[in-house]
């Protein structure tokens, strides 16, 4: 499962969500969350264009040996560029391309790890939304719009397209529309 | 499993070989081969001391990460330092350091990929065994010596230490004690 979108969009969020929701239903699941991975896979790696793919890649390469051996891998990745996402749909089976989308306005209102406010202000090159693009999904398996529903809504907006392409069975979803609804 | 030694010294061969024994006893293996993981993880990354350390904990770090789904994985790398190979076992749960040995006089002799030859010629700066250094474990968990055992007898010391410390089930030993014997 590959999750992309805008810094603050609620990728990690949703991705640790999953996660418990999907060990719940007894599967192994890793998530392979942005900062992390770049700490363990891709130091000395920067924010070029050639550089931010290279990550990708990296990651994308883990993700598959995880699925060869029965594991759910969740990548959690602004990973920008449409042509790398879709270079790993097509290198990698039962892809599920999400995209986390929320507005720009909303992301720079959360701005998590406060470094919108440091590009706005110019003292950040390379951010995406900012100062670095964001090329969105044309046809991503799942779209979860994070400015305009809960996150468990929308957990369970992705657990339903798993369902849907057979990847997990139904049990427990109702739990998480139990709580979207609550 | 940290399969360490010189080129040619029969690292990929084992790895092979051990890879097929354990599938077949029905565990789920992965198999991280030098040259196939620095082309995956480490495209960019040299062969100084501190290029080669990272490439060896990019490799530990997916170990782990398998390791926790109960992959068993096997890096097969040159991985020269010791205390590289010691940092990776204190980080890692059921470390098991193979040091695959054979005599450098042999590792020449087979010249898997002719870069030895290249090496003597003084054409390959940073070659292990050559231009750079080897530093053999002190302690490994399994030792075994590929100039004096076929690979056979190789396989069979590693899986009776796998099996001694409760990693794998005895079922099958005997095949490949059988072969070895043959």
């Amino acid at each position: 499962m590959w999750m992309t979108g805008l810094p603050s969009g609620g990728k990690s969020t949703l991705a640790e969500m999953l996660e418990a929701e999907l060990i719940a239903r007894g599967r192994r699941v890793e998530r392979l969350d942005g900062d992390e991975v770049r700490m363990h896979l891709s130091k000395g790696l920067g924010f070029s264009r050639d550089d931010r793919d290279e990550n990708v890649r990296r990651v994308g390469w883990v993700a598959r040996v995880l699925a060869r051996h029965g594991v759910i891998a969740i990548a959690a990745l602004i990973s920008p560029y449409r042509s790398t996402r879709d270079e790993l749909r097509s290198r990698t089976r039962d892809f599920v391309e999400v995209w986390v989308k929320a507005s720009l306005d909303e992301c720079v209102r959360r701005d998590v790890k406060g470094l919108y406010k440091k590009a706005l202000a110019g003292d950040l090159p390379h951010f995406t939304g900012v100062s670095d693009p964001y090329e969105p999904p044309l046809q991503a398996e799942v779209v979860v719009e994070t400015d305009r529903q809960t996150p468990a809504q929308s957990v369970a907006t992705i657990l339903a397209v798993l369902e849907a392409r057979g990847y997990v069975s139904d049990a427990g979803i109702s739990h998480v529309k139990g709580r979207s609804d609550g």
